[in-house]
């Protein structure tokens, strides 16, 4: 007996449904994601980090200049039949941030902090492998060569997430040099499925790839054996060729300033990992909060980026993810909600009050009725505490006491 | 003699060049563009607007449901290449809120306030017929059939814009009946040219349609002339046929709700108006600024469209842009320049008077230098107002006198 045939038929979706992979916010989450992009944007200008507002899609030509080439296969494309230009949605904001300080800001004296918020389109990587709309906020320090700058985008990077209202997390040290000499030691032909299953910390994976070639898997094995707190750093110098010490050091620099500035930073070092993205040339951070799955923050240096703009530039940044934040913070009340209030009643009282109440600095939405049972309803469907009617108003109108009218007939919601 | 051919060749974009009608927001735009952002929506909130946020692209089949056949032609369209799916680039958030009324909120009593904001992507009308990346905000009602939630919506968008700070503007009210009822008596084959000629306002177009076709010419002409202040409405009774008087009737009470709430309204009438979005089924009102080149913003009742995804309800709503906006209201400094500080010096004093700075709300950029002319070169080239330097910071630390620290080595920027 034969197995079925899968179908290759495609369900029709419903007239209400949305592309995989993505999803509407709806007013309380709106609200959320508002408040959290707020705290985290403020902390980024206090540190001098000017936003700019950057194209949702770009030129293929421009976006894969600054990826390199492993990022071909994870594009959107698509062409604008007026121009013929092939367009991709931004996979990323930082080549987007390169690409304008190497035109119109390549005037100003460096380092030139700026930051960014805005959705990428990514293909997520594990079982389903198919693009996602990510939210994101970042900050890019431009210009500054030293250790120091990658010390500022990490202690501001962490100053953000805390004011965001994240308690605990791990910031990740590492440095992209140290896996890409390890790299060179494995045969060329294996060096691009070793390097995605290192980025995809597939070990089971890379060890198979590397069977038969002992000397490029015990480099690996012993890069990934050395991640701990900080005196890791010292056992690498032992354990790693002089010629990588140089990227040691500068890890050093980085956790010392960093804990200078927020001395109870839960700093820690990951020698063995290897983040996929094409552009990192340096020291490389990620924070980590336990049970989130994804990195909640990535950063690190990309001293070459710029120079593939024709405007050469040490770069150094850092983006957060809202979308992984907010499932780090969990489902908490939008502040704010003790300011809305409904007003019932006829026309053109209730007008007159909902006005005076929002001048008040309510949010108030005014609902048609003349029955208090319902517009009770409606509140308390529609979660909102405070409920009005103009009937007070009216009368107290007429009677020319404007005054009384304001508070005029309050009604807290029932259960 | 033969003209030279015209050339193929597309000429290759620099490294740093963005796809025709993208640009980027640099940063004193982009803290504009914020801070309008957040007048119209804190309008918006106070109405009782409450925000949604949608994705950036949607199935195809779920947005040409919404803006029917017409716009097959407009979209930029893409597929993704795990799924399979024909995706579109939103050109319009009006549908996406409607299909998330149509289902994850379609439990709410009625009326349901939603606002949002976001870019959408269209093609111009005129002589480069390109698409271009707008920035929209946005209001919708949606169950709500009656002409007082026309006039809400209406109310709310020119207080939102006078928030914004726009002085002076007109509000154009229509009815999409009458123009629909003109185009009964345009020959069935012509109706969809004459259409697009009357949404472009391209009277020689559809007038050259029509040679033939007194009537259905007649009536447009008509229509168009109904154009002027309120009083129009009460002419439009006498020269249009009774058939067309209910849509009168709603633009009478309208505009009488809209006067009532906001007396001082510069509230015209353009019975001839039809705008080339294939939902609207009622009356329609753009807000126009003289030599603004396009409407600030739009709105209109469609009736229809919740249907379509099987949910139907009235509905009426409205959206500005906020890129026009940005024109009528010409450069103007964003607020808060006075908050920038620059700090130079030596680390660690440094990241200290930094960090006490910005604990008073400066937006604080530090520059490793411990030379005050490059310094003050730096503050001049960035737009940063105030210098200090953490020298005086250093010496206050070391005699224990730390309030002194504060305050110390202010200079201001020199010419």
């Amino acid at each position: 007996m034969e197995p079925p045939a899968p179908s290759i038929l495609r369900v029709a979706p419903g007239p209400c449904a949305l592309p995989g992979g993505m999803r509407d916010l709806l007013p309380e989450e709106a609200l959320g994601r508002r408040y959290l992009a707020r705290a985290v944007r403020e902390v980024f200008a206090s540190h001098g980090y000017r936003p700019v507002l950057l194209p949702a899609y770009e030129l293929e030509e421009v976006v894969t200049r600054g990826l390199g080439p492993g990022a071909q296969g994870e594009l959107l494309r698509f062409l604008d039949p007026e121009s013929g230009e092939v367009l991709v949605l931004r996979p990323d904001m930082t080549p987007q941030v390169a690409r304008l300080v190497a035109s119109r800001l390549k005037g100003l004296p460096p380092p030139v902090r700026l930051s960014y918020e805005g959705s990428v389109v990514r293909r997520t990587r594990g079982r389903t492998r198919r693009h996602r709309q990510l939210a994101q906020a970042g900050i890019e320090c431009l210009g500054h060569p030293r250790p120091e700058a990658d010390a500022e985008v990490l202690v501001t990077m962490a100053r953000a997430l805390r004011a965001a209202g994240l308690g605990a997390f791990t910031v990740e040290l590492s440095h992209a040099r140290l896996v890409t000499a390890c790299l060179e030691a494995v045969p060329e032909g294996l060096r691009e499925p070793v390097a995605d299953a290192l980025g995809a910390r597939d070990e089971a994976v890379w060890r198979a790839l590397l069977r038969g070639h002992p000397e490029a898997s015990g480099g690996l094995s012993r890069l990934a054996s050395l991640a701990g707190d900080r005196a890791v750093l010292a056992e690498a110098r032992r354990a790693l060729p002089e010629a990588l010490h140089p990227a040691l050091e500068t890890l050093e620099t980085i956790a010392g300033a960093a804990l200078l500035r927020e001395p109870s930073l839960d700093l820690r070092v990951d020698l063995g990992e290897a983040r996929g993205q094409g552009y990192y040339t340096g020291a490389l951070f990620q924070f980590l909060v336990e049970g989130a799955g994804e990195p909640v923050a990535t950063g690190g240096r990309y001293d070459d980026l710029l120079g593939r703009y024709g405007h050469p530039l040490a770069a150094t940044g850092s983006a957060l993810r809202l979308d992984v934040l907010e499932g780090c913070l969990g489902a908490r009340e939008a502040p704010g909600g003790e300011r809305r209030a409904l007003v019932w009643g006829a026309s053109p009282a209730r007008g007159a009050l909902a006005d005076r109440l929002r001048a008040s600095g309510l949010e108030v939405a005014e609902l048609d009725t003349l029955d208090e049972a319902t517009a009770r309803g409606y509140a308390r469907a529609h979660g909102i505490a405070r409920v009005e009617s103009s009937w007070g108003a009216t009368i107290a109108a007429e009677k020319g006491a404007e005054d009384a009218s304001v508070g005029g007939g309050r009604s807290p919601v029932g259960g």
